[in-house]
């Protein structure tokens, strides 16, 4: 792989960390721990003048003394101590730095941020490029490599498997939570970056990086203002159409905004001007945590839908009603299947099934219904997706409906969100088909909400042009 | 206790079930199994012409030659021989029945339904009343006692324990999936009532019954449409002043409301107007299934606020903010804590703790800052609620937190909402303070809209009068 300035960040050969410490609980244990147990266990050194081993390994005094070249040194060591080891790395010419420590801007103190900001532009000038992820962040998680410097124990912050959607968050707090529910929910995560003050690369240059990446297919961000505003939008309207970006903006109420103005620089505005400057920029907007990623699996399973005309399918009446009115305001349209389609169906079903929106194919439904409904209404011309409620309370539906989807989810062009809620037994059925590359939801206002983003971003990318990803 | 018409349905002496089988996965089958699997095994009785025995019990052939009176029938025959089994339970003077046979006005078999209504009618005229509930329904479950007519099997779907929150559906399908989920979520459950066709007792008996019952503190339902709007909406009117009502309604757009007129004579009517008719009856309107059981918790365990101001206190500055966001957009106000307030906390912490809404006591927060913040917040005159968010994450935050959140509760006037969200470590915490009577919310949106509806019910009882329950 060809590196660029940021892949030192994500795939790097070799690490130092700065701060490594053999006291269990501090942070410098664990990042030197992940380091260990990680393929990276080779190629990591331990950094502390204070100690001759860390851990079972030499510890050098500074980076300088490594008798290699380092691509990243993660630094966890006291506020006061990061411009003087900040430094050594310059001069050692690491390539990438996350500083972990806290206690720069975002406590106010400006000191210490001005000589930390004059070593990251002196660096900049004299062409020994550092570049930096950080202060005040956790920095990063690569499930695909093992790369890990997000120092929260195990038990206490689960880590997602790999997949693809990117999140970045400039809170490392709610990174960390994010990262831990989505290990439980089983999402899979490309790369995890926390950023912090951004003092050197920022959230636009991390759009541009995972813009480009091909192992990210959905970016997700937590963002509270951006560094450079313009910038941010300019470098998302450009990505936008070749990859969504879905992002959850804290503090776009006017209130709550003023609350987070302590610890950024940030953009202003209310929330009705967020909407328009997003929508602008193809931007898809999270309104809470669990629709940043309700929408992140939904787009990246399922291809974009060509309208908005929503085919409900349910075997119980009263969720395919209440995921109606979701659908309906949700700025989707119930689908108006053919006079064809709905023949199609009614010849081989029950007169008990009502074949309109929803098709309700009631309580006593078997998987050789829904088949036979799923892919009348996937080939209607009417219908531009389907969302399909699944109760799994009724005893006939067997689970051979699983495989089915997953076979009718290879061949179909529209997207499907499957819909259902219950207790374990539900949760085993629900797993099993997200394992088929469905996506699955509990609320229907979640699913229709997540529908509505994946066609308001399919409306965009047919205005707009991707010219930026090879 | 002293027995109106409906306690028979719920606090039955005998009962009968009527299609009583021994077939394994029927209706018959699962509904006997259950009596006979409670403490009402010895005056449960079975009635099956075919049969001589049923699961070991004796099998009348008529519920007219059980030698006892019986005050509840459970009715589950095909639809064409209810008539005549309604007739015999009728004669014998039978208190309640349960018809949960489908095959009714619901799939347009109007000479069944005649019949079945004159039975009713005339049964009431002639005051040899046998009330009724369904037909096409599930009937009742009744955690308390274990009167369980609910079909379905136990693997599908969990009982829920028992509790304050009584939850009447019009749908079946709809009750058994929430009552699955209830379980697992470890809601606790006063009456359930599924009551279907409502041929006889409807939505407003329900209302007013549980409107005096003594176990409910909550009454939520799922309606669709009300068989007579007008009586519904008096009796809630009547009720909401004195016991909360939280309804989730099914067609609320008009688009959505068409698929619901083959199987409801119901009230048309847009989502503004149900919205206007909602607020003036009283009643609290939920969005979608999470919200239904959310705001009931917290009603269940809170006190009613004041006003709207509520004040945000964190360990994680983004979450802080979400959450702020989600305050400010729910109609509520984020609190201004008076001067005196904000020095008491500020003396204690250390400087990077910001003390403002949020009050972001920071990463490293242990449990005594969140019981000087919290208490201080409580103690508060501009402070009329609390949401406490606490991220489980950071090492610091001790399990001891829990009992302290109890304690503090127990003797705070005002509302608190806990809000929290991870995997199986945060979950756990979660579960050990809602045992300690406090209500978790995973969503900040959840957790302020669940608030913003509870300040606006405390308004509207500021205006009404309770003047129905002794």
């Amino acid at each position: 792989m060809h590196k660029t300035g940021l892949d030192y960040f994500f795939y790097p050969k070799t690490a130092a960390v700065i701060g490594a410490s053999g006291e269990r609980g501090s942070i410098g244990y664990t990042t030197f721990e992940n380091f260990l147990h990680s393929r990276f266990k080779r190629q990591a050194f331990a950094v502390n003048p204070k100690h001759k081993t860390v851990q079972g390994k030499k510890s050098y005094a500074s980076v300088k003394d490594i008798p290699q070249d380092i691509d990243l040194a993660v630094i966890a060591v006291p506020a006061k101590v990061v411009p003087a080891v900040f430094k050594d790395c310059i001069e050692k010419r690491v390539k990438a730095a996350i500083i972990i420590s806290a206690g720069f801007a975002e406590i106010g103190e400006k000191k210490l941020t001005a000589q930390l900001q004059g070593l990251i532009d002196s660096s900049r000038a004299a062409k020994r490029v550092t570049r930096v992820i950080g202060p005040n962040c956790i920095g990063v998680l690569v499930p695909e490599n093992g790369l890990d410097t997000t120092f929260f124990e195990e038990k206490r912050m689960r880590r997602p498997k790999r997949g693809g959607i990117s999140f970045i968050s400039q809170s490392g707090a709610l990174g960390a939570l994010i990262l831990d529910w989505a290990a439980m929910e089983e999402i899979g995560i490309g790369k995890f970056v926390s950023y912090g003050n951004a003092m050197d690369v920022d959230e636009a240059d991390l759009l541009e990086y995972l813009g480009k990446d091909p192992r990210t297919k959905v970016i997700t961000a937590y963002l509270e203002g951006a560094k450079e505003g313009r910038k941010f939008f300019e470098c998302a309207r450009r990505i936008s159409p070749c990859k969504p970006i879905i992002v959850l903006k804290g503090g776009i109420t006017e209130e709550a905004h003023k609350a987070t103005t302590s610890h950024t620089g940030s953009l202003a505005g209310s929330a009705q001007v967020y909407g328009a400057v997003f929508r602008q920029s193809g931007i898809v907007q999270a309104r809470d945590l669990n629709e940043l990623f309700a929408f992140a699996k939904l787009f990246e399973n399922e291809p974009l839908p060509h309208g908005k005309n929503v085919q409900i399918i349910t075997n119980g009446g009263g969720f395919g009603i209440i995921t109606a009115d979701a659908v309906v305001q949700s700025s989707l349209k119930l689908a108006k299947m053919s006079a064809a389609g709905r023949n199609r169906i009614k010849k081989k079903v029950p007169k008990t099934v009502v074949v309109g929106n929803p098709i309700d194919l009631t309580g006593d439904a078997d998987s050789g219904r829904y088949v036979l409904a799923l892919e009348s209404a996937l080939a209607d011309r009417n219908v531009d997706s389907v969302i399909v409620i699944m109760l799994f309370n009724t005893p006939t539906l067997e689970l051979g409906v699983v495989k089915e989807l997953g076979r009718i989810r290879k061949k179909a062009k529209k997207p499907i969100a499957v819909l259902s809620l219950g207790s374990e037994f539900t949760s085993t059925m629900l797993s099993a088909i997200e394992k088929q590359g469905l996506t699955t939801f509990n609320y229907p206002t979640t699913a229709a909400r997540a529908l509505a983003a994946l066609s308001g971003y399919a409306e965009f990318s047919r205005t707009g042009k991707c010219t930026e990803i090879p």
